[in-house]
């Protein structure tokens, strides 16, 4: 049978194949002591002031259940680097190790840990594929939801992205990073179901294409859906709303159509001209919602400009973060039995140990973090938190999907102004390392600087 | 309980919400006739000369078991817009159409369709948002992959993108587009279960950084794995090098380590040094194998340097397909109850009815595609063939992966040069429609175009 989904039963394999060998070696060479993982961002791309820390909640999921099936353990038999006695070892493989994390909704920024993780060092390294995979994908997705809805400035947004989306999983979990990032609702219905999360959606142009007349479509919708919105592009944006007009005067006090959709052409131009003609013909009440390859930055314009837009469904652009789809996040091992490690290849320096963040503040704005050692006592609030403890889940785990909402709304509010808008900021957010971690760093690359060999 | 993971059971409702209102209201007005929707990309990116279709076998399998579940209709039932008479219609719902699609593996081009969909309207408008989904993934990787193989002109390429792929479906079903794309392994292990692809990888920085010294590392390692690939940057890339050489001294006869790895740096200015270095200790058989951050401008780059590098490992460029990370794509109806249907919004016509579209070729080279009605007879090769009826995978359906892989292997050695280049085609690949289909599309517009409302 042919396998169509990744499931828990597969997780263990959803993995480089390197981890395992390095498994192996591990095994091999009896190296059980215990390691120190970060996972982080090393730099953020010009149109990102901050990220938006998301997907811990995949992460402790995975941690807790990560088995070798034996379909798992079968196939790895097939292949010539692994030991059958390597293999009865992967059978009983469990993560039994202490994770340390920012909780969900958390704005964070270059080198501070999202999670932190403690474990004999095979745990930790198996984990570092997967851990990556999940959290990247739903912290680059609020990340770039938290601009668009700032972009929208209260208005509604509404994440129409599914069909362009990188696959079911991300289709699935982008919308539970878009809600954290505080977008309003979801076209996915998997989304709303797997999340509780609100979902809303219009009619497509199908729908009205299926009728020989774009009247005779909107009636038979809204004798439907009597509150619906309706799609008005498919054949002139002016006539549809005009069409919808004579609808209203069809249906006289039986008329409860809610809005209309624009989803082509100047959406700015063809909302003022829309308000125009409902208003004239007395439908205040009907707002008009626009769609159509909208990013933050159209969407900021179309605000600027004063547009009578009420909301905005957001797709491809939002969907697979469309001018960043992909963020320099690593998983790096910052200790070993007991000793700080680093790397020194260019642009990738490593922080060595297990490490704190200080957020300060002054009056309610965020003003500056500081990255410390983990056992370092500063002033600021301190933003990682031990979320497992030997393998299991602690209770409040900064996973709540509508406490990391919350979070998120609380913590943005607090960012300096440069921070939250759209342009670069200059300066970036301020972040510093304590002296403490500054020394650390210095004794733990001296350590591998040597002389060249002769 | 918690959902983790998209599978079978939720694929129904891993769709927009507006095709189960549209689902209702075809229910509701009994409209049963059928449809015709057709899946293509609008237009190209600059940066792509062709798509590479993929995606098909997931498509075909979806439209096989697609099913409501109870879980999916009791969650329907919470939401206010549907009645439990249409959600009991629901719980029957199958779909029994037929599909025609060009095979995967084929290089496509803007309007050509890539499958089309012929069945009872609500079936073919449920099947929107997740055949989009799915086609849309596997057909944008592939299309980047090929772009890369193309670059390494013969060089390995291997898949090391997972880790900052969208999520865990992109994760495995990437090693199938990348495979039929040329790529020669992946390090997803899962996607070598799933596929039977080539697994490939070698060490991370982590093992390296474990032991106290990198010569130790290496030694280690190679113990374990005595014909691996080491990793030489973790400190200094020369320097490296040099403990690989130092190792083979040590090691003598025994020594069998198969090839370095360069992560980071100048690679093809190291990739000289590194050759120098072994060449000199007589390590000729030591092969150089770069990654780090590579796409196909850096890899072509490298190429014309003639860095002697065997093999690349191409991450996150063509994971998340970085400088295209979506396609225009659409699916849209393009016939109901008989009657071609189209769209007059700007840039975006749908070509009426079904269709075949017709590659010319001569001396073995693709010389222009013609899209036309599907029952004209034209010169040239079909291309797409029926694939499905009545519900059920047809034999020869045009997804087998080993086929597709050469499929793809033998149809882009078909099209012209500019084409296959990597820099933008001037001119396109051209794409025609019949006179036929040219003199429908006037039809089917003319009915749709009328004097605006007074």
């Amino acid at each position: 049978m042919s396998k169509h989904w990744v499931t828990d039963e597969d997780t263990a394999v959803l993995t480089d194949l390197y981890e395992l060998t390095m498994l192996q070696a591990y095994w091999k060479l009896e190296m059980r002591d215990e390691a120190v993982f970060s996972l982080f961002s090393r730099r953020l791309p010009e149109r990102r002031n901050f990220l938006l820390a998301c997907g811990l909640d995949e992460a402790l999921h995975y941690l807790e259940t990560v088995r070798f099936s034996d379909e798992a353990l079968g196939y790895l038999a097939t292949l010539p680097q692994f030991e059958p006695a390597f293999l009865e070892w992967l059978r009983g493989f469990r993560f039994t190790g202490d994770v340390y994390a920012v909780p969900e909704g958390t704005p964070v920024f270059p080198e501070e840990p999202i999670l932190e993780v403690v474990a004999p060092i095979a745990e930790a390294q198996l984990a570092e594929t997967f851990l990556m995979n999940q959290v990247h994908l739903q912290t680059l997705l609020a990340s770039k939801a938290a601009r668009v809805v700032r972009a929208a400035e209260g208005r509604a947004v509404v994440d129409f992205g599914l069909r362009r989306m990188h696959g079911a999983d991300a289709g699935m979990k982008s919308a539970r990073a878009f809600y954290i990032a505080g977008v309003d609702s979801t076209s996915d219905v998997l989304g709303g179901l797997a999340y509780g999360i609100p979902v809303a959606g219009t009619m497509a142009h199908s729908f009205i294409q299926a009728f020989d007349d774009e009247l005779d479509a909107f009636r038979a919708f809204a004798s439907v859906f009597p509150d619906t919105i309706l799609l008005v592009d498919t054949y002139d944006t002016v006539e549809g709303v005009e069409r919808v007009v004579e609808l209203a005067r069809e249906l006289g006090a039986d008329f409860r159509v809610r809005g209309v959709r624009l989803d082509s052409g100047d959406l700015a131009a063809l909302a003022f001209r829309a308000r125009e003609i409902l208003d004239a013909a007395g439908l205040h009440e009907v707002t008009i919602f626009a769609s159509g390859g909208l990013d933050e930055d159209e969407i900021a314009a179309i605000v600027r400009a004063g547009a009578p837009i009420t909301g905005f469904g957001v797709g491809t652009a939002m969907g697979v973060s469309k001018d960043v789809p992909a963020l320099d996040f690593a998983y790096k091992l910052t200790a070993y039995a007991g000793k700080g490690r680093t790397k020194l290849s260019p642009g990738k320096r490593i922080l060595p140990g297990r490490k704190q963040v200080f957020r300060m503040e002054e009056e309610g704005r965020a003003t500056g973090d500081v990255i410390a050692r983990h056992d370092e006592e500063l002033p600021g609030r301190p933003l990682l938190r031990k979320v497992m403890e030997g393998g299991r889940r602690l209770p409040d785990d900064g996973t709540d999907l509508r406490e990391a909402r919350d979070r998120a709304r609380r913590e943005l509010a607090q960012l300096p102004e440069r921070i939250r808008d759209l342009a670069p900021a200059s300066p970036p957010y301020p972040v510093t390392l304590s002296p403490g971690l500054e020394a650390y760093l210095d004794e733990v690359a001296a350590r591998y600087r040597r002389p060249p060999l002769a």
